[in-house]
């Protein structure tokens, strides 16, 4: 909270700038109400001192939830957007780096108020890295059952064994590729302010642009181009940038996770070119939409040069599933994550070996190790909450009555953090039609998927608040 | 090859009782093809005797591709279905009791043709039993690995030692029920072929008629009620006939598989009943069509007495949700079971207490028993093996350039062995607009859905054709 409060300083000095008075009073009055709430939850003393995995767990998803709680009230003070469950469903869409978005029309808001909105993508994605690199690994064998398959990878703990260093070194590297890219984009000809906005969107694999057209406002190969690598770059385990770090980028180059996720972007680009080739001419124009498409989708940025919805069919579905692949596991990007769908695969693979040669023993290998069994049922396990989750949330959306290619893709889109999804949820719509139920229930999906299942999940068990 | 050189003599006999000269003459000529294939299989002589879990499950996916293939020479040699991949579809369809139809124009056919049609399930449903029953738990602890989850209910083969006759029980009650139906029907005004040929659609829970309107064409709240119970009927696990047959009718009534089938089908037909009750009007009316509906989707049969594609959303998304559930584990219904749903319902459940509670080592209890750990790995891989089945192919079929919604249901609705789906293949449409490549594949996934994955995914593996 307290930190929050400081971060709201931030688009307060930008509507200082912009001469933005309204949304200045109302970042201030929402730092103070940030900073109150942090000042008397540190009032509050606590009886034991021992956090275990189910404390730990739902201390994670409760700061989520508040974040985005107090988050939103500058949307709400400054009436920017005055509905309070819209605020809150485009606040968790920034902290969980969604990018889906309520908003009909983008470019009538304040400055600040969409620099805040993006800034959001930035600090989630620090947050996403945080937790999955230093929060999840902390677990034990038992407590972190359900998400040990996070980071299968070299483990940054036994890289360097302090975990403030760990996080100092993470956040270096996030701030490190922002600044380069930002660079980049200025190089190109951009606005500070549009600059930052996009940088902010990038890193953090959200997708909020401060344009109705998103990428495409700029019309430039060179932004297209840059943006394009930058989304790849950081949906990349960034164990690997870690490894680069301690000058062992030999190893990261070896990363199966690696290879499958640039292969999966490659037959994507290539295959999804072919497909939309009539619809531009050039072959030339074809990858290009199509390479930005893709890389926006796969690390569930959700920026978008093209409305996508208009393609053929199979670029459309293949994108789909896309969303479900997601980026690489430790990186700011959202999905199944390439690491467990590589898992998954193996082990449907040994499952049916081991039915043809009934007595085999053989293990699971992944990156050079051999998998324990009990990280392959949590991924396993994983795999149900996510379709249990997915099917629960399209039949409830479905009360909404629009199609079902829009309920089914929401769910997608919003669970697996992209941003768009097909139909009304596309490139060019939103989410303002849904439901007040269902904002919550998309914003639950958001926060679910990001926090991988658990932390949010456990929230809404009776048994996490019994003594 | 024999038994289905003898079963093609039947609608031989209905060709000539109809004076269907081309289709009589099909039939003879299919059966002698049959016969001749059969013989000559005889006459090769196998090196060994030994017939390992390898040889049995390909021997299993194997004969019912050939049944399949020899099964569409009528269609093919009448010339009523004169492309040879839709009447292989079609066969497909009804062997594995899906009823997929690529027929534009049912009535126009043949009498002996529809007979022949409709009564590939039957036998399909009562290969279907004999499959789960039997040859399933056959298989030792670890050759069957990937299907232990089929009966786990009270097994059948502790309860009459002998196999074969298990399977004469089975199929006496599988004929009394058949029987039962048809003089329902025929008491309540139906000719005996319609009568004939809806008793094989509700047995099999396949779901051809005869009729282009399906159910629809009697226009009896009779009838609907009648063949709505006899839907459940089918869908329940013929164990608990079995245990009702040995007069222990009490532990049968005790199955939980049993309360959740009948729970589930409660909960759908009174939401949908509401959810439609501003079309009908009357309470009564939607509770009927809701019921048959419910009843006919769930039981993955896909009769239908009304176009539920026409439907609100809600009731549009939770039938769709009900083919992924399907019916109870030993019964001719397909879908993932409900003994499975429960399963990993309660899996999940387990892992999240285990989060909470890092030390448990709580077992999963299912009817009354603790299920051992590689039975739930069986369940969850299945379910990896159906997820991933599912969205290749979504992808491949959207090669077609149809819609998603279209897509999507008709891969769920040929993988759970339904019939109907949403869109262009909904109650009223059809699957003749899909490539020949999509027919076929949509066919792997009926025999794939129908035979729990397992015996034809080994066709398509190189290691079960090494020695």
């Amino acid at each position: 909270m307290l930190v929050e409060a400081c971060l709201l300083i931030i688009p307060a000095i930008v509507g200082l700038i912009y001469h933005e008075q309204e949304s200045f009073r109302a970042f201030l009055i929402s730092a103070c109400a940030a900073a109150a709430a942090g000042g008397a939850l540190i009032l509050i003393k606590s009886e034991g001192s021992n956090v275990y995995a189910r404390e730990g767990f739902a201390i994670v998803g409760l700061s989520w939830i508040m974040l985005s709680l107090f988050g939103c009230l500058p949307f709400v003070i400054s009436r920017q957007i005055p509905n309070f469950v819209d605020a809150f469903f485009e606040t968790v869409s920034g902290f969980t780096t969604t990018g889906s978005s309520i908003l009909t029309d983008i470019e009538v808001l304040d400055k600040s108020i969409l620099f805040w909105r993006s800034f959001t993508h930035w600090v989630g994605g620090m947050g996403v890295l945080v937790f999955s690199m230093i929060i999840i690994p902390l677990g034990g064998k038992r407590s972190m059952h359900l998400l040990r398959a996070e980071s299968p990878g070299p483990s940054s703990g036994k890289l360097v064994p302090k975990m403030r260093n760990t996080a100092q070194i993470l956040y270096g590297i996030y701030i490190a590729l922002s600044v380069i890219l930002l660079i980049f984009l200025l190089a190109g000809g951009m606005s500070l302010f549009d600059s930052l906005i996009n940088v902010f969107g990038t890193a953090g694999t959200g997708g909020f642009s401060n344009y109705g057209a998103s990428i495409a406002y700029f019309d430039s190969e060179y932004v297209d181009v840059v943006i394009g690598i930058f989304m790849i770059l950081f949906g990349v385990n960034f164990n690997l940038y870690f490894l680069i770090f301690l000058k062992r980028g030999k190893v990261a180059l070896r990363s199966e996770e690696l290879h499958w996720y640039l292969g999966i972007i490659a037959f994507a680009v290539i295959t999804i070119a072919i497909n939309i080739n009539s619809i531009y001419g050039s072959v030339h124009q074809s990858l290009r939409h199509s390479f930005f498409q893709v890389a926006s989708v796969i690390t569930t940025t959700g920026f978008a040069t093209m409305d996508f919805d208009l393609w053929p069919q199979y670029s459309r579905h293949l994108l789909v599933m896309l969303m479900f692949i997601g980026a690489c596991a430790g990186s700011t990007g959202g999905g199944l994550k390439v690491s467990r769908v590589i898992l998954l695969l193996r082990t449907v693979k040994r499952g049916m070996r081991r039915m043809i040669h009934s007595k085999s023993v053989e293990k699971v290998r992944f990156e050079g190790h051999m998998i324990e069994e009990e990280t392959i049922n949590t991924c396993l396990v994983y795999l149900a909450i996510y379709c249990l989750t997915g099917v629960i949330s399209v039949v409830l959306l479905s009360l909404n009555n629009f199609t079902f290619e829009t309920n089914v893709t929401a769910v997608i889109s919003c669970m697996n953090n992209i941003g768009p999804g097909l139909g009304m949820v596309g490139p060019t719509g939103n989410f303002a039609a849904f439901s007040a139920f269902s904002k919550l229930l998309l914003s639950f999906d958001m926060l679910a998927g990001r926090l991988e299942f658990l932390p949010i999940l456990l929230l809404f068990s009776s048994t996490t608040w019994k003594r």
